[in-house]
């Protein structure tokens, strides 16, 4: 039987870049997507598509934050539009360890031996949730809060490359990345000024190649 | 203004004890109970009128577990009504981690300063999430997953005692066991051979109480 693995897929660069590196690493992957209210409800279209086109199944699960608390959740909260230096108010509460829980939930269901999530640390926004010593604490949890979770190991293949080298890795997988979405902002368009385009952005730049979807 | 607390409310006496415990050490408290599909949905309503007899606000959060894998889940696997010495099949993959998970976010985003589970060791059916080092472990996730994690303390008052211990403790708080509910099996009565009645009824006889919910 093929060794299979639970990948959660955001429908922006890094967690596509993910799942077709899982996919070339041999796992059948479970593409796993949330709709959690966020304000860019484009990319769970984009996750959906990325899926699709991996020929991967996924389980889209609605899952609510009824606490608010965050610029992606309320849109009462202005999405900045420049860097800084703290955690910026995009951060949505212990999101990554939600996200986790269930992946591990739905691993350990399916007997799948691997979790791949496409975090990393450079050019992140600052988020506590996408450091190293996170997973690593996660990983204990995994171990001890679950029957067979030392057989299912977490996989972070992105956590420390910059998006430069994330995307010149996804283009020789063929990644077909104008089916991504990156903005926070929930526009038609990709605003261009947000974190998340900025990065974006800077990251095609580094790689010297255009991105395939216009702003 | 008073310190608050998120509580998680299962309807069961573990819980609903803890929640008064919580109650008696000054907390404003923020009862979460979870609709996660459970075969024992009685327990929901238990959980809903404890936390109206403490006067406390609850959040009902309604999960999905697609890929079932426990009795709990799924009324196609048998609840044993026998003790076993592995795990049971009312185990339920990474359930604490996700009950844990949701109460750190929203503990984060009400500034709540404590965060009340009422597992134990003793007395349980060998589920790898109730034990201490599960908690511990959790509490790192807890510490480097969030913003202001550090500030909000996981607290598991019950972790070391009995349920004769439990029981005695609630009765001198006045907490209105009759409203709970622990049985698994989800019929109107408790069955009174599953794991939840067995240790449920073991421990009021322990207490030298009767139940006030009759089988």
């Amino acid at each position: 039987m093929k060794k299979s693995a639970v990948v959660l897929l955001s429908g922006g660069i890094d967690s596509s870049t993910t799942l077709f590196i899982a996919k070339k690493n041999g796992y059948k992957c479970f593409a796993l997507i949330f709709d959690y209210g966020q304000r860019n409800r484009r990319e769970i279209d984009s996750a959906k598509k990325i899926a699709k086109k991996a020929k991967d199944p996924f389980a889209l699960l609605e899952i609510k934050f009824p606490w608010k608390g965050s610029a992606l959740l309320d849109k009462k909260i202005r999405i900045p539009h420049k860097r800084l230096r703290s955690i910026p108010p995009t951060y949505v509460p212990a999101r990554n360890t939600i996200f986790l829980s269930y992946a591990l939930s739905f691993a350990e269901s399916i007997g799948a031996s691997r979790i791949f999530i496409g975090a990393h640390t450079e050019d992140y926004s600052g988020y506590p949730d996408c450091r190293p010593g996170f997973f690593k604490a996660f990983n204990r949890v995994k171990n001890l809060g679950t029957k067979i979770g030392k057989e299912i190991k977490i996989a972070t293949p992105l956590i420390y490359k910059t998006k430069a080298q994330i995307i010149k890795l996804g283009l020789n997988l063929g990644i077909p990345y104008h089916l991504t979405w990156s903005c926070y902002e929930g526009g038609k368009r990709p605003c261009g000024k947000c974190d998340s385009c900025y990065y974006r952005l800077k990251g095609f730049r580094e790689a010297g190649v255009e991105d395939p979807l216009k702003l």
